[in-house]
């Protein structure tokens, strides 16, 4: 998709005395190189924007400081990258400027196990953690899917699979260390599980996209490995079915710790894509943590609710192995979708509404595709509210994203009439931006933008994200 | 105590004007007798400072947007208050201006019990709630002890007994509705259970104490009442044990409830205030939520826990009347502190640290104490490494409240220092704004700056709370 309206006009070239410079401190870590720009200035978005001018490998949060520093002398947009899993043009360059990549920026800086906390730079990404912990015993529970960095993580309030049970990086973020527009070092929190101490930064810069500052540093709580764990799949006459399962099961108060929905789409492509012999028709796969016998309590509840609602078939995984197997199939999802169309490109949506009016949503949204004629698949974070919708797009035929937008878009006002977000998980980006005007009102975004004004006023963090202008 | 550098030399009289415009307005829900000032004029602190020059009894939302513009208008300071039972001074007139109470703005909007979410207005009380919860077999899980606004545990980011297991008012606000210092109504949120759109204004507000905005709608996250609730006390040897039991509780990552520390001096005051008979021995007053096997599966670990470190009569609660007359104790602990030593003030402390630190940080804190021999009691919400101090003062004797704020200042000192938080829960205020700028850094406190005069330009949102200026 071209993004015409989101792209400056008056991207000029990065001046010579920034680039100057940044060559300077940085070296061969400061390319100009058009793969490595072109390298980061794509996302999982479908919007088509130049790349960034430059692409600089931070080290350290005093390299952070430095770059953030220069650009600000320079008055040049400045882009934060992690692992470039964002879905919503986060770190498309559409005024230009500096990509600072801190992937590099990867340590595991402290694990204070009988707290569980952990200190981490924000290139740790979810699986390097939890291959940090798991000799701990501790696990970090928020899983986007994507193997993404805690830093980018943070910046879109991410969340997934556990976040039923565990919450999202909002409830699981303690502390923050970040680079402010003016090249400060700012401290926020603490490793005290709560505080009253003060307006609460921590949660301003997540879920702040860049815009607010560069993180360069996550204290986060992790978790005790559960005694027992156990994953089941039920399989269901339909999706209602499914969902109302999902939503009986949350009223109830079992503390389950994943509950996602596939649908048939879904199953068959990770069928194909995992050589699996899954059903195909609509299902969750659900997951317990606990002790063993409150494993066994979760699960009798969950399948008496789910017969119910004709859910059959509810098998176990019960080695590890065949657990793995299934979560590594649900996590390939996405992929295994996009190859159920040789060539294709997807449109992920991403609503999130109160459990109530969950399956009204869905419903809805599935009526409608079906209208359409767009192939599509569903996965959804159901304990949640939260689910995704990924049409399957021929890029050869534009007029299939005109329609998948328009879709899209019919599904965010539904949610938002259904007291619902625009986004659960993914953030707002570039794609979003009219859909959050619509959700919260011109008054709270007047105010998120005084706030950036306030914090950034040159606006040389990720400019263009969350809101024009 | 006297607080003359809180307290600005030039208070001038309320405007005429505003005064007339306010009377005509609301007539005599505006006030400006003295006995009404000085009943909104103190709190819990212990600071001398004097009352508001108006109090006003708002009934709505559109009320409240009528007091704040006015007072915009006439650049006059404005209080919101709720119960009058914060700690810090949050509620006092440094600067003179109006008193906005909203207790009349008191009813319980919507119950979506299907979606464990409920709107209210911000005068609502928790006692309130929870009456009407019952009989939809929900429950609101925050409980600060006093029977405070909903409005004012969000302002000051409240938490108390249940948080260790169910979160603070930072976990439990799914949106909230305030006016703005610019006379704007903002709404922040949805009824979604998480979502990524945009900065955390909800967040925002949530521990802002009045200074960004008065609140006058609540969406919050109630619980299903758990089939089985069942209470234990357990005695100890020493403080340590006591605390040391709690540490490995949560390490275990057993979902206790709640897990009060209560000493032998508050169990005296309970005692004798409540006609108890406990063991006058350090105590852990514990609280377990679940299934029937559930609860005796997670009674049985904590008392084995228990008995590593020398815990002994392990005593049920079995029946609800028991079970509420140990909770009201607990909560009357304050009340019956002040009466061991008659006449006395209290001045209460509330440090939170990692819970790895907390043994070390109420040990080093009892040396102090006992070393200064000033007569005192400790309750603690050691879960979440949380506890206070209550230090029992004579008037008459006004060195001794010298010696309570330098003891106080140590402990504070020393939380930091163990990486923890001047405030778990009952905020800055007037009293801890240097507390802030040592545990915070000047950095993050020149942003919270920056953020409240990018929101309320002229100042009339609360001044001098938080930080002066």
């Amino acid at each position: 998709m071209n993004a015409p309206a989101l792209v400056e006009a008056a991207v000029l070239p990065l001046s010579q005395p920034l680039l100057d410079a940044l060559q300077a401190a940085f070296g061969a870590r400061c390319s100009t190189a058009l793969a490595v720009r072109e390298q980061h200035g794509r996302d999982e978005s479908v919007f088509d924007v130049p790349p960034p001018q430059a692409v600089v490998f931070a080290g350290s949060e005093a390299e952070v400081a430095q770059v953030v520093a220069l650009c600000a002398a320079h008055r040049v947009p400045l882009i934060p990258y992690g692992a470039g899993s964002s879905l919503e043009g986060h770190l498309l360059a559409v005024r230009g400027g500096v990509c600072l990549d801190v992937s590099r920026m990867n340590q595991v800086l402290r694990v204070d196990a009988d707290d569980l906390t952990v200190t981490v730079q924000p290139g740790v990404t979810r699986r390097q953690l939890n291959e940090a912990l798991k000799h701990e015993g501790l696990f970090f529970p928020i899983d986007p899917g994507a193997d993404a960095s805690l830093g980018g993580m943070a910046a879109t309030r991410a969340s997934g699979t556990n976040a039923v049970r565990y919450g999202t990086m909002r409830e699981n973020v303690l502390a923050l260390r970040f680079v402010a527009a003016n090249g400060e070092i700012v401290r926020t929190g603490s490793r005290a599980k709560k505080s009253s101490a003060g307006y609460d930064l921590t949660r301003l810069l997540i879920g702040s996209e860049g815009t607010l500052g560069v993180i360069t540093e996550l204290t986060v709580k992790v978790h005790p490995l559960p005694e027992a764990l156990s994953a089941a799949v039920c399989f269901f006459p339909s999706i209602d079915a499914a969902v109302r399962t999902a939503m009986q099961v949350i009223q109830l108060g079992v503390p389950i710790a994943r509950c996602e929905l596939l649908d048939a789409n879904a199953i068959r492509a990770v069928n194909a894509h995992d050589k699996l012999g899954l059903k195909e028709q609509p299902m969750l796969l659900m997951e317990f943590h606990g002790s063993e016998a409150g494993v066994a309590e979760q699960a009798a509840t969950v399948q008496g609710v789910a017969a119910e609602f004709g859910g059959e078939a509810f098998e176990w995984a019960t080695t590890p192995e065949a657990r793995t197997r299934l979560w590594t199939a649900r996590h390939h999802a996405y992929l295994s979708g996009l190859q159920m169309r040789p060539g294709c490109r997807a449109v992920t949506t991403d609503t999130c509404v109160p459990i109530s009016r969950l399956a009204e949503n869905i419903n809805a949204s599935i009526e409608e595709v079906e209208a359409a004629g767009l192939p599509y698949f569903i996965v959804g974070h159901v304990g949640d509210g939260n689910f995704h919708m990924a049409y399957l797009l021929d890029p050869a035929r534009p007029e299939e994203l005109v329609t998948a937008e328009r879709l899209s878009a019919q599904m965010v006002a539904r949610a938002i009439a259904l007291e619902g977000t625009c986004t659960g998980e993914h953030g707002i980006g570039l794609h979003k931006q009219g859909f959050l005007l619509d959700e919260t009102g011109a008054e709270a975004v007047a105010l998120m933008r005084a706030v950036k004004a306030a914090l950034d006023p040159a606006g040389i963090m990720n400019p263009g994200k969350v809101f024009a202008g």
